[in-house]
């Protein structure tokens, strides 16, 4: 259940009850998000979503009140799956350059493996929405900085802990870092090559064996 | 005046004379191709062009008989700007290690300049229509091959130069530094800083050099 939903949790219950049948609110959540890599989250009305998950318009508006709700929910679920598949299990990880390799490393499984078909949600939907200012924009923007801010912490702790060079501009590494994950996500996303996530595993690790080397 | 345009010479100059006050067709595709970037060019249509001219739809479609010549016209356009921006002066160089350096260097340029708001055009296009296979999304990604493609040729003419170490595998390096690339263009689209070109600048020059180090 999205943080926007500010329906009471019997009023949730009861309404799910009425909609035995229907897809849940999720289940239609992750169809947008799957949906909004392929066609653009801009294409993303309640008419096409309504089309693609096979219930009526006025099923999916009782869900959610206009397109832009709804581009904001496909947001917020889409930001749930990628912290629950690629940022907490990471994060778990006891030392820093464990959680570093373990965010790129989750980064790239969530790509390849074909949640979306078009690659990573945000990336997709912030390329798409680039120079379309609002919430559907910034939404996409945050999850990608926040993402390139916990690879940079990550960096930061692992020079800390004596595990990267201390002479590596941390800015910098992660800035390179992140090129191979982007880089491979448009790639695969255009060509479906495994090829090109082997790649950037390849570039991720020496990369970092070479900041590794001299701490 | 493009591959496509069948009509004759004489042709085109009557047609030219009858359209006094227009813009030109290639203004009017500089202009599509702007707008690409910025809403997408799935979203180009003759009705929104003419909006963004200021001309009529009529005199539009007079140019361009359908969305889909006016799209692929306008890939057209932009292949020939990035062929006379960025690979052509590139190629002009005399070694190979010095055709790559202004490969890179003029990419980055052509995004920095601002050409189009939302960053390199082909970048731009591919990530829309990636998922959508015709000759719009062929085109962009024909490019961006073609780009990488040439890449990776310097790399190899280099090594064979002597300029690149032969212990370095000129696919996995050119991924590498079209990563940069290709990176730098997506964080420069959506945050307007320099900085990214500058960090992308960096991260090209460090590789390169420890690529041209053992040679």
């Amino acid at each position: 259940m999205s943080d926007t939903d500010t329906r009471s949790e019997p009023q949730r219950r009861v309404r799910g009850r009425r909609r035995d049948g229907e897809r849940s609110r999720n289940a239609i959540l992750r169809e947008a998000g799957r949906l909004a890599t392929v066609e653009g989250i801009n294409g993303l009305s309640i008419g096409r979503l309504a089309e693609a998950v096979g219930m009526s318009k006025s099923g999916l508006f009782a869900h959610f009140g206009s397109k832009e709700e709804l581009q904001v929910e496909t947001i917020q679920a889409a930001r749930a799956v990628f912290t629950a598949e690629v940022i907490d299990p990471a994060l778990a990880a006891p030392t820093a350059l464990e959680r570093l390799r373990r965010l790129a490393e989750n980064f790239l499984r969530y790509v390849e493996g074909g949640l979306y078909p078009g690659g990573c949600f945000f990336s997709s939907v912030a390329a798409e929405m680039a120079m379309r200012p609002g919430p559907v924009r910034d939404g996409a923007v945050q999850v990608l900085a926040d993402f390139s801010g916990k690879l940079e912490t990550a960096l930061r702790e692992a020079q800390a802990e004596g595990a990267i060079d201390p002479s590596e501009d941390t800015e910098q590494l992660a800035f390179e870092l992140a090129s191979y994950l982007s880089f491979a996500n448009a790639q695969f996303a255009l060509t479906q090559e495994p090829g090109t996530i082997e790649r950037a595993r390849r570039a991720l690790e020496d990369r970092i064996q070479e900041a590794a080397a001299a701490a």
